[in-house]
């Protein structure tokens, strides 16, 4: 199983693609697509879009893992991320992946054990799991792989 | 200038494309396209891409006028418009319209000079602009269509 995994964002969207063959996880690809911030918001959903169409075909994954933002301090914030969230689902759609949704918490539960776990542990295991010599970077790099990592381990006590 | 109006949302996203030519303004079409509340969140967001691009092809609109939000009371309402106001902004990026942007209160300050006039006063100007016996249903409807008159009028300004 191939899963293509999203951490969401207008100013950077971090995606890892992950293969789960035989109980060992391998990455395949992992990046961010950056998008300047004085560029109007249209021009950026575009980019983010396109981005994103390209690497799904490129990559070829059958699921989608997108990280769910279930409450937010800075509703600017949270608005900012639901536009670019709204577009890497239709993406994803239109390009006839299953769609997944996981909360921070799901994630962190998933992958620790502990719902509350910092950002550092997190990275930890994304590390282990993919045997990988260093936490990949920037950082929403390594969160999309966690959302990816994420549902391949729920699938599995399914 | 044919302008499309658009009142963003998940459930219900209103439009209204108006036409305005020598000083007056018609209406050309309006409707809401809705999507059901138990259906997952991408095949809503792709029936709002399908839905909206038809749209613009049957009636070919130079310019996108789409209501913006600049805060919210309940977070998890502006996280859900903002998935399907980032589809739509794409959508009329990607059929090549220009996309402008205006909060609810310079739509109202527009229609009726005061920036908290209450909806039902901002109807009635799009229901005179449009020189309608009645105001556009549903509210979504008329939203859509004071977006794409508040357009016009700022362009004149200028």
């Amino acid at each position: 199983m191939r899963i293509i995994g999203i951490d969401p964002g207008t100013g950077i969207l971090g995606f890892g693609v992950v293969d789960f063959e035989g109980g060992t996880a391998k990455m395949v690809d992992a990046g961010a697509i950056k998008t300047p911030a004085h560029t109007p918001l249209d021009e950026r959903l575009e980019e983010i879009f396109d981005g994103l169409t390209d690497i799904i075909k490129d990559t070829k994954p059958s699921v989608m893992s997108i990280e769910k933002l279930f409450f937010a301090r800075n509703v600017t914030t949270a608005m900012s991320v639901s536009h670019a969230r709204g577009v890497a689902m239709l993406t994803g759609r239109k390009a006839k992946l299953e769609i997944t949704e996981y909360t921070p918490m799901q994630i962190k539960q998933t992958l620790t054990g502990y719902g509350k776990a910092d950002k550092k542990q997190v990275q930890e295991m994304v590390r282990m799991h993919l045997g990988l010599r260093d936490v990949p970077k920037p950082d929403d790099c390594a969160d999309a792989l966690a959302a990816a990592i994420t549902h391949y381990l729920m699938q599995r006590v399914k």
